[in-house]
C-alpha cells in the first residue's frame, strides 16, 4: 500500500516525495492511443472499462503514486441539457447567454445521468485494489460556466467577462446553479471511492485579484465547504493564480495546485505551513535531455526543501508530443533525488 | 506643453494621473479602420504619413497623454533577413533552427533597412508639436526570438523551449544577435526622436522564474544598459510576470509595466518606491458599463495610493471590439479621479 501521495496531501511526513502528472492518461502514450484509435473521445469518457484502463496504464508505465480518473470537466455539464461536443475542442452548440437559458438547466441525478463516471471509479478501486489511491476530479464553477458561455475555448474570455460586467444577475445564477451541480457530481465521486478531489480552475487567473475575489472566490469556497472531504483531500489548482495565491488559500481546499509561473518555495512562504502544495515543474521540460530533466527535478524540489506537504507535479498538463521515456525518467528521478 | 507622462515615468510629482492605452491605434477606431481599408497592416506600417496619422488619432480621440508609435515588433526582424507575413497572425516562412539559420541572420542598418521607423517619428514630433510625449517601442529579445524560432505564434512555445534545453548554444547565439538588433533599433528611435521606450516581453512570462532568470534577464539587461537612455525613460513590461517582478525589475527598466493578474498595490509594494509602475486595468472591462469602468479605474487608483510614478493603463492591449466611447470615457475618469 504506497500511501504517499494522501500523506503529502495531510502534511504528513513521506519517504519520498510522491508524484503524478496532470493528464498522465493521454495522447503521449502509445498504449493510450490504442484504446483510444478504437472511438471518440467522448466514447472512451463514458465507457468504464476503458477508461479505467487508460487510467492504470501510466501507474504501471510511468510508476506514479497517484492514480486519477480519466474523464473530461465537461461530462457533467451536457446532462444539465447542453449538447457537448469535441472538434477537437469543446463545443456547445447553444451556450448559455440569457437568463432564460440558465433556468432551463437542470441538475444531473448523478446515478442516472453520469453512471460511467461512477461505474470508472468503482473498477479503478477494485483493479487498483490498494496499491496507489485514486483521485476524481472537476472544474472548478468559474472554468465550467467560462465554456458554458462561450460555447467553446477562448483567447480572452471576453464574452465570459462581458456577462459578468453587464448582466450580473445572469453570471451569479449561473454559477450558482453549476455550484450546485459540481457539488453533488464530486461527491458522488467522493461515494463511489474516489480517495482525493483535484478542482481544476484552469481560467480563474485570466481574472483580476478583484475580480476573482468578487465572482469567483465564493463559489469555489462555497464548493469546497460543501464537499464530504474529512477523509478526501481537496487539491484546488488555479491555473495562473501565481501573483494570488493568498487569496486563492482563502477557497479552503488542502492542497495547493501552483503552475511553473511561480516559484515554489516562495508559493510556501505565501501559503504557510497548514497548506501543502503540488507541482510545479514547466511541461514543456519534458522535452529536454535526461540531465536537463534531474536538475530542474532537482531545483523544484530544492525550492520546497524540507517543508512536508510536497506532491511533484507538472505546472499543467503533460503535452501530447512529449517522449514517455521522458515521463518515466522525471518520476524515477523525483523518488530517488527525494528519498529520505 | 503636458509633461504628465515622463514625469511619472521619472517619478514625479502630476497634477492628474497620466493614462494612455497600449494598442491605442487600432481596430476599434472607424477612424483607424478607414485608413486601414486601403493598405494591408505591413503597408500601413511601412508608409510614415499613414502611421503617423493613425498614431495620433487616439491622441485627438481618447485625449490620452502620450502617443505611441505605430509599428509592430516584428519589424526590424524582416530586414535580419527573415520574410514576414501577417496572415492574419505574424508568419515566418523559413523559421531559424539550427546554428547556420542563426550565422545567416543579419544586424540591419537601421537607416536604411526600417527608414519609415524612423521618419513616422520625426513626422510624429513634428505633428505632435510638444502637445504630449511620443513612445517608441520594441519586443524584448526573448519574444522576438520565440516568434522567429517558432515561425508564428503558439499556445506553449513548445518549440522555442525545446530549443532553449536541447540547443542551448543555437538559442544563446541567437538571444546575442536578436539583442544587438534591438539596441540598435531602440536607439535609432531614441535619436529620431522617441522620448520613452517600452519594451514589449508579451512571451516573457510563459517561462518559470528559474528559466527566466537563466534564458531571459540577461538579454533584456543587456539590451536596457546599452540604450541611450539618460533623457529616455525605458518602460519593460512583461506580461504574466506578477509572480516574479522582483525579478524582472532587475533588468533595470525606469517603469515597470503590469498585466491585470497582479494588485497593483502589492506591485508596487513589491517593487519598492524607486520604480515607477504602469498598468493594470484588465482590457475587458471596457466592454462594461460607464458606471462599472469608473469604480474599476477607482479601485486601480485606490490600489495606487498617493504614491508618485504611476502611469495608468490597460494590462494588455485594447481589443477590437470595444466601443471606442469606453475608451474615451475610461481616460477622462482617469483624469478626473486622479486631479489633485
Amino acid at each position: 500500500m504506497n500511501n504517499r501521495f494522501l500523506d503529502a496531501c495531510w502534511g504528513k511526513p513521506v519517504d519520498r516525495t510522491p508524484v503524478w502528472l496532470m493528464r498522465q492518461a493521454g495522447r503521449y502514450l502509445p498504449e493510450y492511443m490504442r484504446v483510444r484509435s478504437k472511438c471518440t473521445f467522448l466514447e472512451l469518457c463514458k465507457s468504464p472499462e476503458l477508461a479505467a484502463e487508460v487510467s492504470i496504464q501510466p501507474v504501471e508505465i510511468l510508476k506514479v503514486d497517484a492514480a486519477i480518473l480519466f474523464s473530461d470537466i465537461l461530462t457533467p455539464v451536457e446532462p444539465m441539457g447542453m449538447k457537448l461536443d469535441f472538434v477537437p475542442g469543446p463545443l456547445f452548440e447553444h451556450p448559455i447567454r440569457t437568463m432564460a437559458d440558465v433556468e432551463a438547466l437542470r441538475i444531473p441525478q448523478m446515478e442516472q445521468d453520469v453512471p460511467y463516471v461512477l461505474e470508472t471509479i468503482k473498477i479503478l478501486r477494485r483493479e487498483l485494489d490498494g496499491k496507489v489511491p485514486l483521485i476524481g476530479f472537476g472544474g472548478a464553477p468559474f472554468t465550467l460556466a467560462c465554456y458554458m458561455v462561450e460555447g467553446k475555448g477562448s483567447k480572452d474570455w471576453a464574452t465570459m467577462k462581458r456577462m459578468m460586467y453587464t448582466a450580473p444577475e445572469v453570471f451569479h445564477a449561473l454559477m450558482e446553479k453549476v455550484t450546485m451541480m459540481d457539488m453533488e457530481y464530486l461527491n458522488a465521486q467522493i461515494k463511489a471511492g474516489a480517495q482525493a478531489i483535484q478542482i481544476f480552475d484552469t481560467w480563474g487567473g485570466v481574472l483580476s485579484p478583484a475580480d476573482y475575489v468578487r465572482y469567483v472566490l465564493p463559489y469555489t469556497t462555497k464548493l469546497i465547504n460543501g464537499l464530504n472531504r474529512q477523509e478526501t483531500p481537496v487539491i484546488h489548482f488555479v491555473k495562473g493564480a501565481g501573483s494570488m495565491l493568498d487569496i486563492v488559500k482563502r477557497a479552503g481546499g488542502d492542497v495547493m495546485g501552483l503552475d511553473w509561473h511561480v516559484e515554489l518555495g516562495k508559493a510556501r512562504d505565501i501559503l504557510g505551513t497548514d497548506m501543502a502544495v503540488q507541482g510545479n515543474l514547466d511541461p514543456t521540460v519534458l522535452f529536454a535531455s535526461h540531465k536537463i530533466i534531474e536538475r530542474e527535478v532537482q531545483r523544484v524540489l530544492d525550492e520546497n526543501g524540507d517543508r512536508p506537504g510536497h506532491i511533484f507535479n507538472l505546472g499543467h498538463g503533460i503535452l501530447p508530443t512529449v517522449p514517455p521515456e521522458n515521463a518515466i525518467h522525471m518520476v524515477e528521478c523525483v523518488h530517488r533525488l527525494s528519498q529520505k
